[in-house]
This record gives C-alpha cells, sequence and structure tokens, in this order.
C-alpha cells in the first residue's frame, strides 16, 4: 500500500451568504481548500486512517465530516467493500469560508470516483449536506453546492432541494482576507433575527434580483450597484474586528463590493480583473497592518471548475 | 384643427407584482392600454381637451395623471408653449393591471416626442412615476417602467432610482383575467405586514432570483419551479373571488406560473406558448362561468416594446 494507491480530489473553498443573497448563493474559490483520498480497503465500513494539515479532528467516521459523507454514500448503494479515507485540510475551520463544506464535497466527490461514478456532480451535493449537519447542526448547502460544481451557484429552495448552477458568467476575481480571530457559526446566526421589516427585505431581493441579472448579463456596474446586505451585515459586522474600516479599503480600491464570507470572520470583496483584486488585498491588509491581527488571505479567480480529480491511482494500485 | 394635428401614442397594461418580484419586478402586456394624444398649443400650461372610454376622470390636469406627467416634463424643462393632451383610455380603472401607469407612460411618452425627444425613454420613468404618485400615493415605477420600456423590468431601487430593463430573454405568453369587482389599490396594500418572517423571506428571494436566472437562461422550468408568492398571494388572495380555483385552473391547463397582477383583482398566468395561453384562458373562464361575475380577458404576448408612436402628426399640421 502506498500512496499512489488513492484516488486524490480536492474541493475549494467557497463564499456563502454572497451580500444579498443570504442563504441561497454562493461560489467557488479557486483556493485554498481541502483534499480527500480515497480507496477500496478490505476493512469493512468507512475508516478514516490519516488527517493532516490540522489537528484535533476525529478518525471516528461518525464524527467526521468526511466519515459521515463517505458512510452515506456507502448506504445508500449498498456498497460490498470497505473505503479508506484520508483528509489533507488546506484550510483552517471557523474561517467562513466554507472549511466544512470543502471537506465534505471533496469526500463526496472521491468516493463518487471511487465507486466509478453512480452519481452526477449535482446529485452528490444532498449527501455532501449531510457533512454540513454534522458541522454545523444544519445541512445548508450554499458551501458544498458551489465546491462540488464550482462558479455561482443558486440554492433555490431545499423542500424539494432544487439547486441551479449559474457557472462563471462573468470573469470574476475575489480578494478573501481572513482575520484569525474566533468566530462561532453558531453565534453569527444565533443573532439573527426571526421578523425582518417588509421595506428592507423588499429591498434585499431587489438587490438580488438585479445581482443575478448582473451576472447572466455581464453587467460590472450593475453587480457593484447590487452587491449590498441591508439585513444581516448590520447585526454581525461589529463581531469582525475592523470590518467596516477593510470593507470600506476594497471600495476605495475599486472592489465591485464587499461582504461578510457565510458567517465570517473572512471578508470577501469581488473585482472585475485580478489586478483590481489584488490591489484590494493590499487595501486591507493595510487596514489590519498595525492592529496586532494576524491574517490569512487569498486572491482567486472564480473558477468554472468545483471539486476535481487531482490524481488518479496508479495502474499498478489495481493489479 | 383636426385629428391629425396630434402626435397619437400607445402605452400598455402591465403586470406588477410578479409573484416573488413583490415590489420590484414587472412586464409589459401588448394589450390593453391607453392611447394620449398631444400637440402644440397657443394656451399656455397643460390642458386636456377630451378624455374616452372611460367616464369620471378630471379635466383638471392637476388631477389626472397624464396633465400631471405632462406638466412636470414642460416644467423641467421650461417649455415655451401650450401643451394639448387628449387621453384615450382602452382599459378600466383600478384592474390591477397598471391602469394609471399606461396612461401615464403614454402621457410622458407622447409628450417627449411632442418636444423632438430631449429625454431617452428610460428618463422618462421618473416623469411618469408623478402620475403613479397622484393614482396611488406612492411614485411606484413598477408600472410604469416596464409600460414605457416594454418586456421585464426589474426596480432595483428608489434612492436613487435604479431601473433594469431585462426586455423578453425568452418567448412568454401572458393570460390575464380581471373579474369585474371591485378592489381598491389602497385596501390590498393596507393588509400588508410591516414585518415578514425570516424564513419566508428567505424563500422568497431564493424564488426571485432563480427566477430571474431562469428568465435569463431560457429554462421555463426554472420559471415554473420560481414563480411563486409565500409572502403577499396568501394574504391577499381572499380579496379576489375564486382566485385559488383560477389559480389552480391555470395551472392544470399548463400555464407556467400564476399569480395576482399588482393589487388586483385581476390574475395572471404565464404561459410557453401562445396556445398553451388561450388553453389556461379557457380554463380560468370556466372557473368563473357559473359565478355571475363577469371577466375581461387578455392573451398577449410579452412584447419587446412598451409605449410607442402609433401615429405622426400629418405634415400638414405643423404649416
Amino acid at each position: 500500500m502506498n500512496e499512489s494507491d488513492y484516488i486524490k480530489v480536492f474541493a475549494p473553498a467557497t463564499v456563502a451568504n454572497v451580500c444579498c443573497g443570504f442563504d441561497v448563493l454562493g461560489f467557488a474559490l479557486d483556493q485554498p481548500g481541502d483534499e480527500v483520498w480515497a480507496r477500496k480497503s478490505d476493512t469493512p465500513g468507512v475508516t478514516i486512517s490519516a488527517i493532516e494539515g490540522i489537528s484535533g479532528l476525529s478518525f471516528n467516521p461518525e464524527e467526521n465530516v468526511i466519515g459521515v459523507v463517505a458512510q452515506k454514500i456507502a448506504t445508500a448503494l449498498d456498497v460490498p467493500f470497505g473505503i479508506e479515507l484520508q483528509l489533507r485540510k488546506g484550510m483552517p475551520v471557523g474561517s467562513g469560508l466554507g472549511s466544512s463544506a470543502a471537506s465534505s464535497a471533496a469526500a463526496a466527490y472521491a468516493v463518487n470516483e471511487l465507486l466509478g461514478k453512480p452519481f452526477t456532480t449535482e446529485e452528490l451535493v444532498v449527501f455532501a449536506m449531510e457533512g454540513e449537519r454534522v458541522a454545523s447542526g444544519s445541512a445548508h448547502a450554499d458551501n458544498v453546492a458551489p465546491s462540488l460544481l464550482g462558479g455561482f451557484v443558486l440554492v433555490r429552495s431545499y423542500d424539494p432541494l432544487d439547486i441551479v448552477p449559474l457557472g462563471v458568467p462573468v470573469e470574476l476575481y475575489c480578494t478573501c482576507v481572513h482575520p484569525l480571530v474566533e468566530l462561532k457559526t453558531s453565534l453569527a446566526r444565533s443573532i439573527l433575527k426571526k421578523e425582518v421589516p417588509m421595506q428592507k427585505a423588499i429591498r434585499q431581493w431587489g438587490n438580488l434580483a438585479a445581482l443575478m441579472a448582473g451576472l447572466l448579463k455581464r453587467d460590472y456596474n450593475l453587480i457593484s450597484r447590487s452587491l449590498h446586505d441591508e439585513i444581516f451585515e448590520p447585526e454581525r459586522a461589529f463581531l469582525i474586528p475592523l470590518f467596516k474600516q477593510a470593507k470600506q479599503a476594497a471600495l476605495d480600491a475599486g472592489a465591485l463590493g464587499a461582504g461578510i464570507s457565510g458567517s465570517g470572520p473572512s471578508i470577501f470583496a469581488l473585482s472585475a480583473t485580478e489586478e483590481r483584486a489584488q490591489q484590494v488585498k493590499n487595501a486591507i491588509e493595510q487596514v489590519y497592518a498595525s492592529s496586532g491581527i494576524e491574517l490569512n488571505t487569498y486572491v482567486t479567480q472564480v473558477p468554472e471548475q468545483g471539486a476535481r480529480v487531482i490524481q488518479q491511482p496508479s495502474l499498478h494500485a489495481h493489479a
């Protein structure tokens, strides 16, 4: 047994709650992301044999999202052999960039490849969502769907599940800045109000409808005018140190728009060119320069592709 | 002076509050609609010399939407001559099909033509909105904008005003049924709640985002899945006799979706073909057949064009 026995899959980080698209719109990044390696095993059931790039995650397949996702698929297909998994985390948890979703998506994609692709990538969303259920208590799709499918993905409905991949109709670059402060997703969600003022809701869906039009009509100006969140950002911004200054710096540097990624603390900004996205990164870094807060920063194109095989098992592994 | 002195303009009826697109999305019909005739006059200011097709509307230009709109334009440009208008109503008021908006749009378009087109059609929206302010107490744009511009139009924002014309990306036919019962727009609006449950708001904007994607990606199936209104229709349906049965009949007959047009009482249904739209009309008429309620019914393509000149003044009129 060696490394080359495994099918190796990468699934990227994602930005959910894209300003006005709270809970329904997400998009993929090109990096960072997680790797899941998978191979058949003589040990029955799902086992996790290695976890790298992070400490403290459980090797128990019932408690680790990659195990949960793999078990769901194995159970659905009544797979007659064991599945051994390894997890290579390429991003920290709790960043707001869909860390658990990247692991879940990578696991679903890898196991599906291992089994000869019984499911389409779109059909894998529902399995990857089971990882989200374990990680956050709620089976959200707005990170796992873009991590699997790439580009922008709309979650129209959960009942029934209705995933609308938009792809990448317009070239966009994303700057992500992850201030290394702890923020629990559950806390960010707990301050959500149960009711929203009607006029704010109407402005929010007007912006979201316009954002969709801007993306699909390739209208950067309209995208920029639409990237607002009147409901959630005002309530959550205080959780992220220097958020307002960072957002303003991004806009001043020419970003089309900026907001909180997922439940934070990461901040994302969209730009029309890579050069602009780099300038936005520099501007945000400047804001945090004297704060004592460390940052992880990423500049990436919004890619057509989400989860993908990065290495097939070598031929002799099958021999 | 005779009829041929006038520039004659037609502006169509419109459907606003398109299911999940409450307050932000409207579309034009091909018919019915209103005509406004306009010519220069020696009498200073704006005068209304004839109103046909309806009784009870004021000839006072301060009280009639066409006069209000014409005066706003004349004042904005400091027009040095009088403007005489005639109104030919081609549709009843209080139908929920944007009757006052059709008059306002026709007036704005006609006066602009008379003055040599100082404004683009899009710039006329703000003037036509002044007619809506007089008619309903609120300067809404979701009827006047599609009446002027044709196709589907999104009102992203009022402050600043941001109108997004979508045109007609996909061929669609509309069945409109106007039950001749009285329903005050102000009553329909007064039952609007000030707050909306967060989960309903999220589902509403998920549907609206998907509707935009369906329209722009020409995906009839997605359009159909998205044409829902979880917030307003349930609260307003009781105001329209037999609404639920009519909507169900439309869906059973193969409509993509159906809902209340504007604030009602008209019902609209969208279909992918004209034949289907006719079948939907027949199905809804069947519902009302033994009710004793009279109907006006229309089957029309959603047209590329909104307000338009139907007759230029004859040459000798300028002599």
